[in-house]
C-alpha cells in the first residue's frame, strides 16, 4: 500500500463512519422528533438533515461527479437560515433523498482511485491548483468530513 | 511537493482551523455561561473543555510526544460523564490548561515531519502495523479532528 493509498482509505474511513454515525441517530429519531428544534431557539433536526443533503449534493459538483441531484434544497437549506422558507419537503422525503444519496455517492466514491482524489476539484482553476495542490478532491471528502462531524454533535441532541 | 506532504498539510490545517474556531468560541463566552449545560439536560460547557482538554492530552501519548500532563483530569472528563465527579477545575484553570496545551502542542507538531506522520502510533503494535499501515500517527490527528468538531458543534450552542 502507498502512501496516497493509505491516506485516502483513512480519510474514506472517516466519511463512511461518519455517514453510517449519522444514518444510525436518523433512523433512532421518529418524524415527529425529526421536527424538534435540537436546542431551545436553535436549528430543527429537518433543517439539519436537509441541510446535510444539500452540502452533500454540492460535493458531486466539486468533485465533478456531474450536475445537484436535488437543486431545488438549495434555498431553504443552503442560502437560508431554518424556518426562513415555511414550506420545505416532509420528514419521509428528506430521508428517502439521505437513503439515495448515500448509495449513490458510495458508488461513485467507490470508482475513484486514489490518483483520481489527488485531481484538482471544480472550483479551483488549473493555474491555482499548480500552485495550492493541496485544494484536491480529497479535501473536499476532509472538510465535509469535519462538517458532518458539526452537525452530527448537535443531531445527536434529539434523542 | 509530494502527496503525503500535501496531505499532512490538509490535515494539520483541519486540525488548526478546528483548534482556532474552538479558542474562538471559548473566548466568546464568559465563565458563567460555561457552567451551563449546552441544552436542557446535556453537558456542560466546561464538562467538554475539561473533556477536550483530556483526550489531547492523550493524544500526546499515542504520538509518543511523553506522558499525559494533565493526568489529573482523567477521571473526571473522560471516565467519568458529567457531574459524576463533583469536585472538578475552576473554567479559569481549565483556560488556562486549554491556552498551555494548544501552544505545547503547536509547537511539537511543527517539529514532525511528514515521514514521521506515517509512524505507527503507540496503540498498535509493530507486527498489526505492518497489516495496518494507516493506524499511524496521522489517523490519530484526523480522528481527533473529526470528535473536536463533534464537540464544537455543541459548545456553539452556549452563546
Amino acid at each position: 500500500m502507498t502512501k496516497d493509498q493509505i491516506i485516502v482509505k483513512m480519510v474514506m474511513d472517516r466519511w463512511n463512519a461518519s455517514i453510517e454515525n449519522c444514518n444510525k441517530l436518523l433512523n433512532a429519531v421518529n418524524d415527529e422528533q425529526l421536527q424538534r428544534e435540537v436546542a431551545p431557539g436553535k436549528n430543527r433536526g429537518i433543517y439539519l438533515l436537509g441541510h446535510l443533503i444539500a452540502v452533500h449534493d454540492s460535493m458531486l459538483v466539486l468533485l465533478n461527479m456531474g450536475e445537484k441531484k436535488y437543486p431545488e434544497l438549495s434555498k431553504a437549506f443552503l442560502e437560508e437560515a431554518d424556518k426562513v422558507v415555511t414550506e420545505i419537503p416532509s420528514a419521509k422525503d428528506l430521508r428517502s433523498k439521505w437513503n439515495e444519496q448515500k448509495e449513490d455517492m458510495k458508488q461513485k466514491f467507490e470508482r475513484l482511485t486514489s490518483d483520481n482524489w489527488f485531481e484538482r476539484h471544480t472550483s479551483v482553476s488549473e493555474e491555482d491548483f499548480a500552485k495550492e495542490p493541496h485544494r484536491n478532491k480529497l479535501n473536499i471528502l476532509l472538510t465535509r468530513t469535519t462538517h458532518l462531524q458539526y452537525h452530527i454533535g448537535q443531531l445527536v441532541y434529539l434523542k
